[in-house]
């Protein structure tokens, strides 16, 4: 027997976790730091990478630009442990709050955003963030 | 001539704002709570969205399933007032945070993250959030 296509109602209102994948396989993670509330990263998970992150308590991904399954951390030892998931109504999008284990960032800072957009004077141009 | 095209340094340390949008002309935005703290929404935008935003101090999207530029509360009402816009190491993702004007979640809830996962017993289920 086929099961049946979840209602909206059953995705959006429902307990139980369908992830919606898109076209290319993949969902969208925001990593929240647990201590700060600071968004850290945002990145892609496909199906493995999720499972990973949920059996592991890791945060995992997939990297698009290398093709493959990636353990934030894996070489930097700079992982993220997991300390909860949440997901959005319509089930393509994860929160993960987590305890980061050093910078984040590949470029060494904290989080990956530093950067914030001034558009006050006409062409918007990044202002570095307080360290 | 020929712009050079942007060297990583660039790209990562600068203070040139280079939207990089993927294959199909889209960033990921991520808007949080200005007073909370909370991811409110993920969602996506193409460069006509992002102008949108920054022009207009309102966040705007990118509705993939529409296919059509879209004004977070153009029909609830509850806009999105930028209170200021954070750019990523390679300038493909967005926290915008803002001011709600009234719940941002299309369901009614406040955040679109309502509900946490609860892997503990095997298989992933939905738990929701107190509101």
């Amino acid at each position: 027997m086929t099961k049946s296509p979840m209602t909206t109602e059953e995705r959006e209102g429902g307990s139980v976790f369908a992830p919606k994948f898109d076209s290319a396989g993949l969902l969208t993670a925001v990593v929240v730091d647990h201590g700060s509330g600071d968004v850290l990263v945002v990145a892609h998970m496909n199906a493995e990478a999720l499972q990973a992150t949920l059996s592991s308590g890791t945060v995992h991904f997939w990297s698009r630009s290398r093709g493959q399954l990636w353990m934030k951390g894996e070489t930097s030892g700079h992982v993220l442990n997991v300390e909860s998931i949440l997901v959005d109504c319509d089930q393509d999008a994860l929160v993960i709050r987590a305890t980061p284990a050093g910078p984040t960032c590949h470029t060494g800072a904290r989080s990956c955003f530093y950067r914030q957009i001034d558009a006050s004077g006409g062409d918007a141009v990044l202002v570095k963030l307080p360290t």
